[in-house]
């Protein structure tokens, strides 16, 4: 059986966002076309943004969060931002436009009561049949493992910050 | 403190070799000089060699082990394999021509005994001050696991492969 496929990338571990563009590149070698949805802005994305302008005939990026939501100044204007973007994110998804599509950071959307997880859970479950979404973030909940064909939990095992080790250009942004 | 990182990816699950992946593409959207070596060749890297020809001023690939070893035919003709992408490994790290270089697939040569793990560390703790080394692959010796900086375990929670959904095109390779 082939169809296509709702992965998670979930857990306190490095490597979520960087294994669903891993993913990307490895999809756009067959010429697939992606749209990458970002529901939480942040100036750590600059390098992959800037790599990916090498693939704009495959793929779309749209950055639509208002920042670091857990730091946020302003609730409901987050909420409104992650909204407008939920409602971008079924449109892509409806549209039959490409073979993957990346709902990055959207486990925060949920956690944060911003979007009802039941709606968000039925739009995957009614997504074209070929299309396959990959969803990143820590704590998913369960609802949305339950609706995942593949979930991988990036567990931290070690971390240099704790070592004291700074984020570095290149590594983490 | 800032300093060149040992980042290790292991664990059964999905996204290891694709988060080094998507590392990189970060990276180079910083213009940083990567060099990628698999230990283990494989088919399905097709995928990602296609789409990094759009980088070729700045990630090389290095695709040097014999094949899947666990379905070796001959494990003398993959030692030597191994011991050969080493010996290329140690010159590349020493080189100081790249910021990333990333070991794929290391893990498993230690674990068959391929390489001297002792050796290979004591050259990874070696490396040029600011260079980061990536390591991939399941079964990550204890030894390794100290001398990294970072460490991510990819747990497989759920897997397609289980459902009877097949490998396919895009996904896993």
């Amino acid at each position: 059986m082939k169809k296509g496929l709702i992965l998670l990338f979930t857990g306190n571990g490095k490597g979520k966002t960087t294994a669903a563009l891993g993913l990307a590149l490895r999809a756009m070698g067959h010429h697939f076309k992606i749209c990458m949805i970002q529901f939480i802005k942040g100036s750590w994305q600059c390098g992959e943004l800037e790599a990916l302008k090498r693939f704009e005939d495959l793929m779309e990026i749209h950055v639509m969060g208002r920042g670091f939501t857990w730091k946020s100044d302003d609730f409901n204007k987050d909420k409104q931002a992650a909204q407008t973007a939920w409602q971008f994110a079924k449109q892509m998804i409806a549209s039959e436009k490409y073979q993957i599509i990346i709902l990055d950071e959207l486990t925060h959307i949920i956690k944060l009561k911003m979007i009802d997880e039941k709606e968000i859970v039925a739009a995957l479950c009614a997504k074209p049949k070929d299309l396959h979404v990959i969803i990143t973030g820590r704590d998913a909940s369960e609802l949305l493992v339950d609706a995942a064909d593949l979930v991988t939990e990036m567990q931290a095992v070690k971390h240099p910050f704790k070592a004291g080790i700074k984020a570095q250009k290149g590594i983490e942004f």
